[in-house]
């Protein structure tokens, strides 16, 4: 038993990969996804409170520090696999559940268990928090796709990556941070896109041309 | 002006690596020090909550993730030089300040201004949920530096760190958490490092006898 | 449809990385990894054959080079997961059976899909050169193992590792090659461990000493 | 003498990384490289075949596995050294005979040696399995070019390697596998350079109309 | 007290990566970046000599080889925090001083104190050598940057500091060096960007057309 | 023709590693070691300067600048394989010294190319400052091998280098420079391999009493 080895799991986190298996200029690790979640979250419940709406915060920043640490216990399966058949899917949420049920009962004293068994199952459910969460979580990945999309990674699955993002998100344009996101951040993402290609020749040019009249 | 900005700036985080300038068998973003100790930080408070105080889920949350947002702007100046007078203390601080202020002002809608300046300035104040922060950041260092001694670091600066880490810690001993801490975890920790030299040897005969009587 | 789209795959499974969410060293690919396994399972081979026995090297190689193919389709899933239940390994050999049909039949002309999709599929089985294939490919893990156990690693999994892989070897010990590894190699390995700590001074005193003597 | 070393090395082939003193997006170790040449070159096989030709499996996976092996003893020397004159060529040769020779003396116990010595020489003849072998070198050799210059490499070392590769691959077109490559699977390669620049605003817009429709 | 530890400290210059916090596809190290600096410096300086200048190339060297030495004890501060305020930048000078002064006092022997403390503080003043320094210095962010556009990296910080640092090597365009490198290098280098993308397909016919009319 | 050319070539330095083939903790670039190896070489002739002995400074940090430049053209060739003959090592340094001379015809005006032939080719002769770079450069690879060591490198490899490399600085055992290095700085660093294995339970200990006392 041990708190200890609670501890020390989350620096597993930053071993763990995400899109493994693929060329990518830049890797993001479970754990820096996870910080980024929690903090694009943060700014959507932020949203949703300007407009009117209560956000439990402690229920928003539960969900989405932890939502993917039971990675840690299944490892990286891929998407495709996990959803092959409905059957196969219901048996995966069975073992992952069984296997943190079984972390916590050997890591965690008996008066911390049952608020852990919470925090690492619940998750992406129909509540606001639970919503604001899949909605942040599928905004990283889009901004994952994108930096890999811009930097010029010639692979696909960068590009579907981006477009299931987007279609994710867009099926929760009830909320007001998505509406919010759809209207004022995204195209500014994409407006980052059509920077012409520099001219550097130009440039120089001109800063050479600035000293030479002084 | 761009929330666009501020997400994409998160990312810059995992690119900006703690303790610069020294070897280490493990590196660690700034991204992913957040996470940790905001998870560090929300067991710290449940055992506060578990021993009959109050916690402020949402303060302590904001605290955690935010604490080191700042670095993104002012870099990662090493602490001796940062605490080589007050003065230069109280001007780095200044400095800090507007440099944050500025940001805000040029990236966040007005409707959001006041809110994240308060949460990017906000931290390790004198409310239990600043205390907490205080341990839990103490907390993630002990572990980085545990990490690297046990590791075969021969760099002394990881057991220095381990030392004034350490030392922060016990200075918030009327907490139940660093109580908790000190005799169930920190222990349990302590414990790893006795782990007598494995014995390769004794095991492979032990494994390969096993089988012979088969 | 396309070869293109194969050999492509073959790179993919160099950003494949062996145990992940731990701790290494030395990181491991899988198109490394089985080219180590290939290499091993050669010099078995050749042990079998020099003791007499008949093996059939078209076989061993193509299971040798293609055991760890399917993983591309799969992703990296960690064992527990994978024996959870008999139903869920059942439900799992069965999907990845389907996506590596569905890849062959997608990418691969009809005259080449038969013969991929036996070489995507046969590996571990009673032959002698599926036997081959299974100590081979655990003499690797065992190599894995045994470099992070040598180079200090803390992490109490890559001694389980280790036992696990000489365990699975000594079940095989009715093969020539099996007791020959284990009669000549394993104790070359592990005569290593035992080197003793490397007395630097004596040694640079001795060779300081020579000098002057001169 | 220990075949433990002969293992061991196979690890140090992992650390041994192609092209040095250029950048690279990504990097490819040898081997890396040692397990796509023998994958390509059973697909070639496999053509041959096809085509009526008779292949000596175990001869062509003996070649395409050990084909780089001796690169272990003499470091990467780079190619324009290497030819710079028939006589120093001459001598590089005798140099690496000499130290494969070595090794296998040292390391190898009699009975294994001969088939050693054979395994680590024999290479890129003019047998079927010879030229399938340099014809599979170079194919690898072309897709890491490839890789370089379609995410935008600026060196044009890239560009040369690009062309020395299928200047030799030519050089081998009365192979069926040959002309299969330049037939089939080289168009298809070039067509993925040929992917306009993709067009996000306007994938963005489609997906947004799309939900906004419904 | 121990020159071993400066000789140590030396490697800890390889640890320090130059501009934290951004993606790059190619990272710098202080070390590196002193080695470059101090080759170009070389370079600068023939060419004043063979304009007939006396170059004082000691003094030169020194200045190149040590000008980011002290970053050791400072840490990596962004040049905005560091020019925020006179007073700041005052008081960050007085600082830097003083540690480096300490670490002299510490480490070195009596004897070679004077001059080291004079090794680490001067650099770039007005004299030639002092003038040949700061635009070596620029000269290679100018090819840092540069490195980071060509290969296509979104980050406008890297324009900003192309921008500033011929900005910066313009400001001394008395220098004979400086006019050289203005004439003859820059064009030589901004040639390189207008490369127009490789025609792959077209080279590869032609390659192939070659051959068949063999 | 092009100093462009050379000046982006300094960049190929820090993309060729030293010892390529063997795991490390800690790689160094040629360009890293090329630094660190002229700042050893400062000190050595600071410390045959303050002995009485005339340093012709300008020679000194030319010939440790530059020593390692030509590996560019020749790649990392192992030292076996140059010394396996007094021919092949004659051989060798023909082509280098081609090599080199042809870089320099084609990118260098005619004006500079005199002095850069010199600068590329003299380097370890019977000069003091030859002396002097011959036993930085060893130095800097006692360094080396003493830091994988220290940090427990299992591979035999790196203490055949620190005995080598040591006996070659023996060998100029007549300079003062050696002498000092044997004398004052080689203890120092074998002092630290004294260092006994870190308590961190007692360390731990205590830091808790002193607290609990207060």
């Amino acid at each position: 038993m041990g708190i200890h080895n609670y501890f020390k799991s989350l620096s597993d986190l930053e071993e763990l990969y995400r899109c493994p298996g693929k060329f990518k200029y830049q890797s993001h690790s479970v754990a820096s996804h996870s910080f980024k979640v929690t903090k694009i979250a943060q700014f959507l419940g932020t949203v949703e409170e300007q407009m009117g709406r209560t956000v439990d915060w402690k229920a928003l920043y539960e969900k989405a520090l932890n939502h993917d640490y039971p990675e840690l216990f299944t490892g990286d399966i891929k998407t495709p696999v996990k959803y092959a058949s409905n059957e196969l899917k219901e048996l995966f949420n069975q073992v992952e559940k069984q296997m943190t049920e079984k972390f916590i009962l050997k890591e965690f004293p008996k008066e911390y268990q049952d608020v852990y068994f919470r925090r690492f199952t619940e998750a992406k459910d129909d509540t606001l928090e639970g919503k604001i969460l899949a909605v942040a979580d599928k905004i990283d990945l889009l901004y994952e796709s994108f930096g890999e999309i811009q930097k010029g990674n010639p692979e696909p699955l960068f590009l579907e990556m981006y477009q299931e993002a987007l279609d994710t998100i867009c099926q929760y344009d009830d909320l007001h941070c998505v509406q919010y996101f759809l209207k004022n951040i995204l195209p500014e993402m994409l407006e980052e896109e059509g920077i012409p290609a520099m001219k550097l020749s130009e440039i120089t040019e001109m800063i050479i041309n600035r000293h030479e009249k002084v």
